[in-house]
């Protein structure tokens, strides 16, 4: 029986989590939370149960989610989508992403792919036939070389795949990023794929550069984004997917026989919470602080760093302690430290060691305090 | 922009679902139970988030829910899978037969399906590819001619799918049927895809076939599962995989790429719930009395029928009333006599036409009670 994956081996979230268990480390590596979810969005999914709403969901999703998806869209963006043809809820962004590649990824079709990135896009693209082309970026500002990013496009270029705020960096678009993405593919049929699942966590008064503000981009754009990034809820595996009508009748297809539709109770509970905006618009400063408790407690450390921009990750460089490689480093500071992270080097092309790590900040206040402890004393 | 799946339109149950709802049908159509889901099982969710399981699974499933399902499928079948690489929890039983047939089948190959099919697995075949080969059963019985099966297979045949109980036909395999494909297969890498989502409802004292029961069968096979359609939840999303080790590897390879992990806090519920057998034994008896009260009220009536075997469908052939298509009369029915139902001809080859339509009884008693004097009065 021939893999369609021989490449693929178990992702390195699972592995780092089962290591960081095993030796009891405080775990700063997957992107999740370790503090409470809102107990009035809980209470709101309880009561969606009670109300009776346990069969299937329009395959598309509740429509009255849509519909204030739609509304915060145009809030936020000022672009508008229509909710009964142009977003659809999925199982999180993840399978927003992988459903979006398989609706238009044909054998032989190129996607390009900015290094370092998330390990979900290289399979989904890989599984469908089509070929990534990479483009690197560097530690540790990780700029994008917009003449080496247009030197990647062939005629067989289909998607690009663009992430931001940025995981694993932190770096968030400029505006001046996204107007050169848009002016590059003016004229071509190259589709975007915007991973926008850290839309909400974005620091020091930056603005979020959603794909959906810029009009010849939003033509051509899925925007993928992430509730249970947004809710403190990953374990509720809900999202979206944006995109003009005609892309979307497309992503539908796929849709409709991968998973038909999405968990309805939370789809209620999150029709209700959405009400208030300010139960995302307060994300911004909440993880700022943690993100400043954080790099306050390593001012004095041998770490180098620049501040993140968004996101809930922070890189750290640790040329000044040690030349051993990413996954070693990694690996000894859950063995011998108790402390978990991510080896950036799985995110890079052919597995580049920068000597970075990647340490995830969306903990309670006295697990950042441990974590800048062990940090801080090596 | 090239389509992958060109031919593919909403699906039959959101067009008739939205049908039904215009016109204020009664809803015999999509396969959902119109009664209140169990108050315990909702508070075991409710308690489950409430406890904080509201991050990401493991990738697999919850451990928990893994082995009381390897558990039960030994007692049952008397298989033994197990829970660390056998069984992934999957969004819905739609999701663990698209990720099957995703991981192994490539473009090119062959796919057995027997025909009238639900509508789900010839896309998923499709979009990776593949060519399903149908297998064309007939009305009343639903019998399977085992030579003719056999004649379908060539050397590109990757898989074969077969569904007991079988929906629509409400037909389950026999023990005969199964060893038949069991010698058929021998010595063959075909593998078999066997979607079980209605294994708890079973009639007049038959039991269900698993593919787990037949060894060499086992070791070939994909088991999906549904608890959506056990536990009266088709909205919460959550099923089953179980497979031999090397053939989940596979599968675990797209499933965390596809989706990555499945609703936590449903998972925890579900450990719980299962603790207890009644909840899904007795599935048997509360489902042939729903089929008995809807066959009795219809022993006058022009319809001919025989009693479905499994599933919650019931088959009515209505060649004594008129002479419409599936479509034209399923349609009919929906706008001048406010009940709602599948034609049969949208799972057949070529949609070709029975005169038979299928009615979904898992209803209350007063809905089953109106639909009845609605279809005797034909
Ligand atoms: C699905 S596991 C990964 C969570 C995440 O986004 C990350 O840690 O990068
Ligand atoms: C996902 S909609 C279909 C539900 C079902 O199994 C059926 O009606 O056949």
């Amino acid at each position: 029986l021939k893999s369609k994956l021989p490449y693929v081996k178990t992702t390195i979230f699972t592995t780092v989590g089962n290591l960081a268990r095993k030796h009891n480390a405080i775990d700063l590596s997957q992107g999740f939370p370790n503090f409470e979810a809102d107990a009035k969005l809980i209470s709101l999914v309880n009561q969606a149960m009670e109300q009776g709403h346990n069969q299937y969901a329009p395959m598309q999703g509740y429509y009255g989610l849509r519909e204030i998806i739609s509304e915060k869209i145009q809030t936020l963006h000022g672009h508008q989508y229509h909710p009964q043809t142009e977003i659809t809820i999925t199982v999180g962004a993840t399978q927003a992403i992988y459903t979006a590649i398989t609706a238009f990824v044909h054998p032989g079709d190129e996607v390009i792919v900015l290094k370092p990135a998330y390990d979900c896009y290289e399979p989904a693209i890989k599984v469908n036939g089509g070929i990534p082309i990479f483009l690197q970026l560097n530690v540790p500002d990780y700029k994008i070389d917009w003449e080496a990013f247009k030197a990647k496009i062939t005629k067989k270029t289909k998607m690009v795949i663009i992430n931001t705020p940025h995981n694993p960096s932190g770096k968030i678009f400029s505006e001046n990023d996204m107007l050169q993405l848009q002016e590059i593919l003016k004229g071509t049929n190259i589709l975007v794929l915007s991973d926008e699942v850290y839309e909400h966590i974005v620091f020091d008064g930056k603005e979020h550069q959603s794909a959906s503000r810029y009009t010849d981009l939003a033509e051509r754009s899925f925007v993928c984004a992430s509730f249970g990034k947004t809710f403190h809820v990953t374990g509720w595996k809900i999202g979206y997917c944006a995109a003009p009508k005609a892309l979307m009748k497309e992503f539908r297809k796929v849709h409709q026989f991968a998973v038909f539709c999405v968990d309805h109770p939370v789809q209620r509970a999150l029709t209700e919470y959405l009400k208030n905006p300010e139960h995302y618009l307060g994300l911004n400063d909440f993880y700022q602080r943690k993100r400043d408790l954080f790099l306050e407690g390593l001012a004095d450390s041998k770490f180098k760093f620049i501040p993140t921009q968004g996101t809930y990750f922070q890189l750290l460089d640790y040329t000044q302690i040690t030349q051993e490689s990413d996954e070693e480093f990694a690996k000894k500071l859950i063995l011998e430290h108790k402390l978990a992270s991510i080896p950036i080097s799985s995110f890079n092309v052919n597995n580049r060691d920068d000597k970075v790590l990647r340490f995830c900040f969306a903990k309670k206040q006295e697990t950042l305090e441990n974590a800048v402890e062990i940090l801080s004393s090596l």
